[in-house]
């Protein structure tokens, strides 16, 4: 079949589609693969500029969007005329100077993880959008669009198991850069079972305490796994396991406890295989597969502008929460998080 | 977030999308599910227009359509200059006149199963398109683009569990019309196990065969359960439950097997529940969430032109199947399928 | 901890076990696992005396059973005084003769399936016992202990789901003799299904056919795999999948499916593994793990003399049912059962 | 089949079974439960004389276990010439004096868990069986005999999962007494988790803690759900959420996860069910189903002399341990248990 419609030639007023051009700044696996879903699988959205520090690989990016603009200059980028909205897919020390970018742009914007490494930059990019007066920013916190998340706190919201006690979470990675720095399985790993925690029962993060056994022979040194205690202001106790040297495949899964009953998140593939004195379902080698889904939902629903994502004060509360657990880590003590008033903007209307 | 771009705003040639406007002919379950993925779950299209019987209906759906035009005659939404190209959910007994009226539009079209309830209206065709000389037609099996069905085929084609032998399907509505035709549960439910079947493995079915054990109670007359046998040119045996008045759910599932090993379909969902002296998944009610998926990507692969969906020759392969499982219930004999050779059009490249 | 207690140190009429000797012939696979389970695992049981024409092979299972008494002569072993019941697990062909002498000795006996391999055979054994007047017969159909099939009858006997319609069965071993008689599938392996058929509907089996596909490559020219189609004079269609080189594993497993409901017996063991990429649960490498409660079930109630298991018109029906699926195997047709009447001592009291 | 041996017709030197006569203290559920497993589903045992405070219950259980002699002194029945060995199934606090009187007579026992309510009394037993000189005493962790523990200890074992680097256990009942002291989770229920981490790595706990979220509003304030953290000296972390209200079933599990893959115990029944909408198995009410296996196995082990059940000494660690937690939970403090050397008579051979 052939394309039958040239680009644009759908005019205002008859039922066309409204086409979103966004700006994409880093262009590495994360980038790459929100331009791919941009351009062939969200609805209303098109790449309309790239820009990566290594030019090539955002030409490659470019051309396989439908021929989008290359940006030598990210800020240029944030505020060409043609760019709707900028989405940050480039390393984590860059976010925060991107996204104030984009907020003096008044541009919407939706940075991947963390909002900022630091409390304190995190603080700049909340004071920088209460001034701005509306919220411009979303958080790469995808698993907020994952089924079996949305499902888990639909099931909950019903009542028909009563008010949650726990959550037992497993978050297990087949291999981390050996030596890597113990902080780092909080930071860049569990801070997604932080903002998922606070996400489904509503309620901030009060108290942690973190509990390690030895490591792991393959972690090159790295306190690999670790157990997170999460307690949150409503009561619910939420224990993390993570492992980000688990050899066997990449998995994440958990069982919320309630009065009555519990769910499990486990999310199976759709077959199994008997196959060698086994009966067996796959395992993927990392998160892309697992959350496949999520990205999309979580791209078509920032391009609809429904603002079902993560809001930088969600930014803020994970790496404030992130740090405490650190501190958590390092002193082996239970830890009690004094987590600021949340600004009028991220209340809830 | 507002809409930051209007219609028609992406300029030729910057990298905007391409944008087909679809004309859809039949505005009931099927046909407005369709027009909802069109808009807001894929890309690079829009509804265009919309017809159905019931007017007040077809207005409904354009305007959850983003304004598409409302047609009153669907041979003018056919023809029309803004319709790219058309989607038929109609009745099925409608099917064949529209699909030979896009033909003779030279308009791409996606015809919901069956493309003519009769051999003789598939004959025709197929004839059509020959004589237009190039495929445009294709018929709305989704479940080649279900992601359980198409890793049982992919995990086929390593050849890690051998070749195939053997297929144990099993189709499972909750409820149908009581006293229903007993060669519908073939000619409406089974024939997408038909399809199935033929489009794993690369084969067509040779020889047919039906058994049935004694009603259910819930039938009301109609002989339900039925088991049919099905053998492929290549020596494998389909067998199909199909049960349309299960009452516990909808459910799809189905194990291949093959000379080292088996693959089972079965789609769990990503939770499960423990309640009330149960650990239980949901089933779905009817077929639409077990299949949303592959519908999405069954109209995001008809929109980018990939091909990869069922071809008029598909769609009369399964009618003419059909019928000779109806012949074999009626005379409980088993039947051998005489398919005519496959027309030079539909041959594989 | 040593041993507090001499044998026969339990008086008469002190509470102390009544303790039955039996006598087994054939010390092959199965006959020694029968005696290491009445003597280790059952109780009121002690091995008695043993027979096999490998006088050696008799002579250790004698030994690991607390010292039973080695015979020479099967008969003698039947006619002995000491001994109470016989236990026979040799070939099949000789199972008639052995069953003849205990029932002209009047030996309670449990013999391992078939009762006889030919039709002739068990009609032979029917009229002894029924000259002899009293049931002593039973035949080793050990499914009928197993804890899933118990499961499945008493749920089906709930009503909870309805009346039963259908039973698709799935049965396969890893490896089977390259070349063996087609035949043997259907007398050796599936005839379990015949008697679990019979067993859970309490009807008899009046049609039967049989379709295969192109056989497995590692057959040896066996018609490998089979799918029997069985119905009951109820009008239940049981089908069931043979294949006795399915490599992967052994593995037994059914779904019942009734008017409101199904059930399904998979019987997965109680552990899984997540390792290399996959979450798997084992499967056996033969049957004796898959059954071994069921056997000791089995044991027990022999023992106990509750009188579960099946008769030897139970015995007659599956070997004669088999025959007829032989029959419908090389014909190919559709194949009426013509049974003869049930003998009053075999009538349900 | 009528009975066939009169009991003591075995003569010693036949080959005829050893046969243990079990006194019984405590007939409630649990006794007469071990009155049923010894008298018909264990080889060489039978009850000798049974003893309860209620003496009605008493005479009920010893009649359906084949006449046994019902003692109105528990004394007397350790004393009683005819009883071999001793089973306690009485209240917690009367598990001490009822040991020291078996040891003063040389007789095996059995003690359900606890060993002693206090670490006081454990050790007093201790000191008696130390002074014995052999090893008299079982304590019923019945769970080292359940078939999924010793798979999952097996696998660990062949090392093919690396080395075990946390366990997480969940263990939940129904419902219990309202407003029951919060201290009574760890040493009735959780104190099998203690037992089964210690068996599980071949290694003592050396380090606790507690965390509790709210309490569930069934539990009539008792701190109910538990986490347990428990370290062992090789460096496991062991969690455990303790849930004695969770209203849905019972339900026992537990993952053990190992530097390069992980095993999980959760014990499917053999069949599933599909009705109403939900693919369910079953969960039992109560522990005796789940565990019905391996209290005839633990009873089949005691009577063969095996020795692999819990000794003394870990009866008196359970207790240690568990009052370790108690403390733990009572101060919110992390708690180092400084465990007293194990006595010769306990260490490996």
């Amino acid at each position: 079949m052939t394309t039958l419609v040239e680009p644009g030639r759908v005019p205002a007023g008859t039922g066309g589609p409204t086409v979103k051009r966004i700006g994409i700044i880093g262009t590495g696996i994360m980038g790459a693969d929100h331009a791919r879903l941009l351009t062939s699988a969200v609805s209303g959205a098109a790449v309309g500029g790239v820009f990566d520090l290594d030019t090539d690989r955002a030409r490659g990016v470019a051309e396989s969007s439908g021929g989008a603009k290359v940006f030598t200059d990210p800020y240029a980028l944030i505020n060409d005329d043609d760019i709707d909205a900028v989405l940050i897919a480039s390393s984590d020390a860059t976010h925060e100077d991107y996204v104030l970018a984009c907020v003096a742009a008044g541009k919407p914007v939706l940075c991947e993880k963390p909002l900022a490494p630091t409390v304190d930059g995190c603080a700049r990019i909340l004071e920088a959008e209460t001034a701005y007066g509306s919220r411009l920013i979303t958080v790469g916190f995808m698993r907020r669009f994952d089924p079996g998340y949305t499902d888990l706190k639909a099931l909950l919201a019903t009542g028909e198991i009563g008010a949650p006690l726990m959550l037992h979470n497993v978050h297990r990675n087949p291999a981390a850069v050996p030596g890597m720095p113990s902080a780092n399985l909080i930071t860049n790993s569990a801070v997604h079972e932080l903002d998922i925690t606070r996400w489904l029962f509503d309620s901030e993060i009060t108290e942690v305490a973190v509990h390690t056994p030895r490591p792991t022979g393959n972690s090159g040194g790295t306190r690999d796994p670790q157990l997170l205690i999460l307690t949150t202001a409503s009561g619910v106790l939420s224990d993390v396991e993570i492992f980000v040297n688990a050899r066997y495949g990449y998995e994440v899964r958990c069982e919320l406890v309630a009065e009555t009953g519990t769910v499990t998140l486990d999310a199976p593939p759709p077959t199994s295989v008997r196959r060698s004195g086994l009966h067996a379902r796959e395992l993927p080698a990392d998160w892309r597969p697992r959350f496949a889904e999520a990205y999309r939902l979580e791209l078509q629903d920032w391009i609809d502008g429904t603002g079902r994502g993560a809001t930088a004060w969600d930014g803020f509360a994970a790496t404030f929460v992130a740090q405490a657990c650190v501190n958590a880590l390092e002193s082996g003590e239970r830890y009690t998080v004094e987590m600021p008033a949340i600004p009028g903007l991220y209340r809830r209307q």
